[in-house]
């Protein structure tokens, strides 16, 4: 099936917004196995619009048109549609009644057009707008299919995840459902984590694999097709576990928005466990994470940035010996930078990183390479050396996931005990 | 003008990278008076990308082509259009001496159709790649202007800054230059930024004035046109001293890569002072943003998280009785906080920070309210309450905005007695 996208609107040819639903349609058509061959962005003008539209027409089965669904003047993708496919506009009264509801609750003014987005052309597969009013839809002529969908990300994703990732699948001859799942991973390259799932990737008709690199991380998603919904998850559940045989020990959680910290504060409370740190390297970086979860309160009491020796020996008892023998970038450092942080709050768990953030080395190693120490509540520290020779930044971020998944390991461990 | 812009690569169609090159070249056309009517991306396919091309050969007076210069089999923009004008590609001695340096030098094998980078369409005005090997070019016809680019933003924007834009605007028929100036601003919102500056916004004709507003701040982008590149430069110089009569208290530095964490850094280690912080509310996240700055070191030993009370009390000494009488979100627990974090490490100056991230209330205040306070070296701490309804990580990184500007504020002040 060929496939191209029309984006509509005049702020994105002016730069004022960066177009990020591109990206996650082009990945949705490549996992269903839609051949995506042009992406086009055109402004609120009527007669280009149309233009495009009508190009688009002869050259694809399917066309999916993004923007331009809201209630002003300028929005206007559903009338040029209309107009072009000689098709009646109707209205769908339960976006209708939602729109009613709101302004009649609201002290806001009701647009002039507002009504306008409950509205479909006629014999369209409607889809509801979960976090706005702008209804979207799948429009099948004898010739072209078009898929038309509203802008923002926020009410565009959870559409297409929810309603019309499934009308899709079917339309490209699928069979009725399509579902995914997603894994992630951290501490193995995308090329790695390819090898370890090369006997499921090379196999996979349905369910499919497919990996995506992000911010040191690599996230895996499964996508199964199928008629019977508790087959599909059967499907997903059962190529989940092979994948987690293969290469489990890099594995941290499921999920699209997930994340270590989420994962971590939600394995620490369930645990009932505290964690604080002693942070140089990362001078702060893992606590302004861990606290940027929700209830991260409920585990962490507060914390350290060690930046400076002294700081290392005012804040958490340090030994100036201890540095002065074996230097800041050191394993004996970072444990006593865990044990001292751990001593202070009286916390059940410590981690510490000290190492060279770079550009310019320290102490002899090169930057990027970095001691984290993570204190247990036995009194024992387990510690682990890394060099990662990347940009300051990504050094940073890459130490912060590393305590992170050795918090998450030792959470693993004593669960299965 | 008439414009249009075509992005070239599978790895976009396919969703593996987002485009940020559109937003940065749709700004840049919107600066110049370019009117940007299409943007198009087509994958690695010289049938179809030659249609793209011949589109818009006829319906645009300049096509911008970004991407497929590398050097494998499948980049093919320098090939297509080759062909597509009858034209000859000829080889840049500069670039092609580049790469056969690097080559020589490296142990990297040499891929087979390096040189293909040092290749331009004849006749084209040629652009350097500083950051690369992939030369840009503007090749200009009889009825059509082709500005030809390489994918990679780190390549694309300097090349852009440095060479073509200049090109860009003499081709729009302005004078013979262009220049911007970027100037930041915190602490004042996009509409109310206008509205100051609304004189100098009415009566732009060169320099222009375009705002941005990003993360919670606004960038004003001062871009100025002319035959004399000291005249260029005064109109900039007069027009960026009228904005700060008019906005000066909100603005903070200059430039496109610049940050509020970057400025304060420069600021203290040139009047040689040092900080520290205790964060309730932002978790790390002030040390963990000054310390992603290279010298942090020099003005930074390190702070505290002190998110529970205990730890308020524990690390920075604030007496119970205070948290007890006032609550935790208090100016008195923000005043006691800057004050025993100084006092511990020594330093010259100690910002604080409580308040409620959110999504809930805390001790009867909104989410979204909290205190910042920053101990000066006198001893007196001053303090600001503010209140930001938004998400809990724009509340957090608004905080820690605030902190910053106070700092900044100061040295400011200190600057001028």
């Amino acid at each position: 099936m060929k496939a191209e996208m029309i984006s509509v609107g005049t702020e994105l040819l002016l730069g004022q917004i960066i177009d990020t639903n591109s990206q996650f349609l082009a990945r949705l058509c490549a996992e269903l196995g839609i051949d995506l061959y042009f992406e086009t962005t055109v402004g609120d003008n009527p007669t280009r619009l149309q233009q495009v539209i009508n190009q688009a027409s002869q050259r694809s089965d399917l066309v999916i048109l993004i923007g331009g669904l809201g209630p002003t003047a300028d929005d206007l993708t559903k009338q040029v549609m209309a107009t072009e496919l000689n098709c009646q506009l109707v209205t769908d009264q339960i976006a209708q009644d939602k729109i009613n509801h709101f302004y009649q609750e609201s002290t806001k003014e009701k647009p002039h057009d507002a009504d306008r987005m409950a509205q479909y052309l006629a014999g369209s597969q409607v889809f509801p707008n979960d976090q706005g009013f702008a209804v979207g839809m799948l429009k099948e002529t004898k010739k072209t299919a078009y898929l038309v969908l509203p802008g923002p990300p926020a009410e565009l994703q959870p559409m297409v995840t929810n309603y019309a990732q499934t009308a899709l699948a079917q339309l490209n001859g699928s069979q009725r459902l399509i579902k995914s799942k997603v894994m992630r991973f951290f501490g193995i390259g995308e090329p790695a984590l390819e090898d370890r799932l090369q006997v499921l990737i090379q196999a996979q008709t349905t369910p499919t694999l497919a990996t995506y690199a992000k911010q040191n991380e690599i996230t895996l998603r499964l996508t199964a097709t199928g008629s019977d919904p508790d087959q599909v998850d059967a499907m997903l559940q059962a190529l989940s576990q092979q994948v987690l045989d293969l290469a489990g020990s890099y594995f941290y959680g499921f999920g699209d928005q997930n994340s270590l910290p989420a994962v971590v504060v939600a394995g620490l409370r369930q645990h009932q466990l505290t964690v604080t740190a002693a942070e140089s390297l990362t001078g702060g970086l893992f606590q302004s994470q861990l606290t940027g979860i929700s209830h991260a309160s409920d585990v962490f009491p507060g914390g350290f940035v060690t930046y400076a020796p002294r700081a290392k020996e005012a804040l958490v008892g340090v030994a100036s010996d201890i540095i002065a023998k074996n230097g800041v970038v050191s394993e004996p450092t970072a444990i006593a930078m865990a044990l001292g942080a751990q001593r202070v709050l009286q916390t059940d768990l410590a981690l510490s990183f000290t190492g060279v953030a770079g550009p310019a080395a320290l102490e002899g190693h090169p930057a990027g390479f970095f001691w984290v120490g993570l204190a247990l509540p036995t009194g024992k520290v387990v510690t682990k050396a890394v060099t990662y020779p990347k940009s300051r930044n990504e050094v940073r971020d890459y130490a912060v996931k590393v305590g992170l998944k050795l918090i998450y390991d030792y959470l693993k461990d004593i669960s299965n005990k």
